[in-house]
């Protein structure tokens, strides 16, 4: 596709007034793009069909900036969603689009982000059903959101709940931290310093399936690390479930070079964005193969084992140092940098 | 709920970073107001189950000024997305609700859109599942955006599809059009202007189902005429059908001082958005009947016939004016104003 052979340079409001000029914008860019039978009806919504339970799941995305090392914001659109899906123990299958588009956004940079999303889709396996396009004037937005709502089947096999947590279960990272916060940040307006950190941004819906597939009811939860980091994820449990989280620090997989990026920026790595890495909180019996099968998978390579689940300090996470001593990891309270998913 | 209590008069960056202020925005209003074993579970996600195939349709709303005459952007969240679920000829059933709030937004401005979707959610029998939270810098949004998706199920009734639309059908309009953009327009700045028109903005499933209820397989198509007004639904579906569609001017259902506001700004109302009136194609044999019940329920008084499929003056929509002429109805191309919802 390209822009020139459109009639159009750059997003206006006429592309969201529901006219013509939307129809236009669809028909050259979206369905073709998408082209499918639940998109190519036209309607204002689509049907499908589940035999068992499914997951829904929502995020918008207004990540600045829009183009990063390792991805942008139409696959983070995808990834995130999919993965959300997944981290309620089902297989992601349908996902609605909805863009926010600041009027002025470049056609081409609309086009490449929408390439991304259909790359994206079809590398987890997901098909785009539904969507919605919504222009704002210039300094009422800013150059694009995106809203995307997955669905998937819940996997046969899966019994997630923070319910089925017990003291002595264990706590599986499936790769290195910090890396989507810490690309973002290398990037952003005011902070740009040298670095090759990327995105982590990628579907572990295959993975998770995996798991499932083997060790089933013995999953007791899934979770992804996104805004707030792995610190506000496990204090977020410790306190649903009113038990302990103890980790020891130097499980916690992190790359050399973001462990550097974070000293320099006086930010700690475990309040980091994440947007490609998981957490599985297992039966201890189970553990070892867990990580074992993760290890196995391209996604997965750098799974640990940080820790586990305790009678003690219920509802606090306490991490184990280096050096022996033990801290209490907080919950991010406020907000170590805006806008990173 | 008294934003003094909440400890924060406006809505800032923390509020969206994932950690505890966002822990607290949510337990304090969302998860207070919409209180449902669905969203209790505080996962990333919700798990539901349809027995039979079921729509989707998702919308973001960006709405200016976010409260009007008639409404406010939470109300008009749920119900333009509950009636693109009817449209499907489906009985909405869920939703999920994702904001993005611009930094600085009043608390109590926020609650009261919250408010207002838990109304409007309640009154068309949906419930909230699964949401999200994203807040941007001031000056990077405009006070809030919001994105819902829905889901319902198909009428068993129901066989909604262009395709299904023959020569003959009638088409039936649900009520008076133009309300809900003229009340947008006269608040606008710059425009405004004295009057009492309100929003129409309302939920139509009930009646919908009603009518998937008597009328059936003789319903081919509901279609509502939101951006881009009745004008452009009619020649979208002209276009689609390859057909003509001939309607008679004075059978559309205008009041008389929406007429009289669109005189004034020089506006033609069949273009202007509705968000609580829909149009049913029918077989003919039961268009009376159908008209009849629309008059019978609230949200259908005054419901009429306004023309019908033709074989004539295929893929375009033909008026016949008062006065005995004809012309032809384009669809609308640019914008007559944007972000009406």
């Amino acid at each position: 596709m390209d822009a020139t052979k459109l009639g159009f340079d750059t997003i206006n409001l006429g592309h969201g007034s529901g006219g013509t000029m939307t129809r236009d914008l669809l028909d050259k860019i979206i369905f073709k793009t998408f082209n499918n039978p639940y998109l190519n009806q036209k309607h204002d919504g689509s049907i499908v069909k589940f035999d068992r339970p499914f997951a829904i799941s929502t995020d918008s995305f207004v990540v600045s900036p829009i183009f990063f090392k390792g991805g942008n914001i139409g696959e983070l659109a995808v990834n995130g969603t999919v993965n959300d899906v997944a981290m309620c123990g089902a297989i992601p299958k349908y996902l609605s689009l909805a863009f926010i588009v600041e009027e002025g956004l470049e056609i081409n940079d609309f086009i490449r982000i929408v390439n991304s999303v259909k790359r994206a889709a079809d590398t987890s396996g997901v098909i785009i059903i539904t969507g919605d396009t919504k222009v704002v004037e210039r300094g009422k937005g800013d150059k694009i959101f995106i809203n995307t709502t997955g669905f998937g089947e819940v996997h046969p096999n899966a019994n997630i709940s923070a319910n089925n947590i017990k003291v002595g279960d264990k706590i599986i990272v499936s790769g290195f931290i910090a890396q989507h916060g810490m690309a973002i940040m290398s990037q952003r307006e005011g902070l740009e310093f040298e670095s090759t950190i990327v995105s982590d941004t990628t579907n572990v819906n295959f993975l998770v399936s995996d798991l499932l597939d083997k060790f089933g009811s013995k999953i007791h939860l899934f979770r992804d690390p996104t805004r707030g980091g792995l610190a506000s994820v496990l204090s977020e449990i410790a306190t649903d479930i009113e038990k302990g989280v103890a980790i020891v620090e130097n499980h916690i997989p992190l790359e050399k070079q973001v462990a550097a990026a974070c000293e320099i920026l006086g930010l700690d790595p475990m309040y980091v964005a994440n947007e490609g890495v998981f957490i599985a909180i297992v039966a201890a019996e189970v553990a070892d193969a867990v990580v074992e099968t993760m290890r196995n998978h391209e996604k997965g390579e750098n799974a640990v084992c940080i820790g586990e689940v305790t009678e003690e300090h219920p509802l606090k996470v306490v991490m184990k140092s280096l050096i022996g001593g033990k801290r209490i990891v907080s919950p991010l309270i406020g907000e170590q940098l805006p806008r990173i998913c």
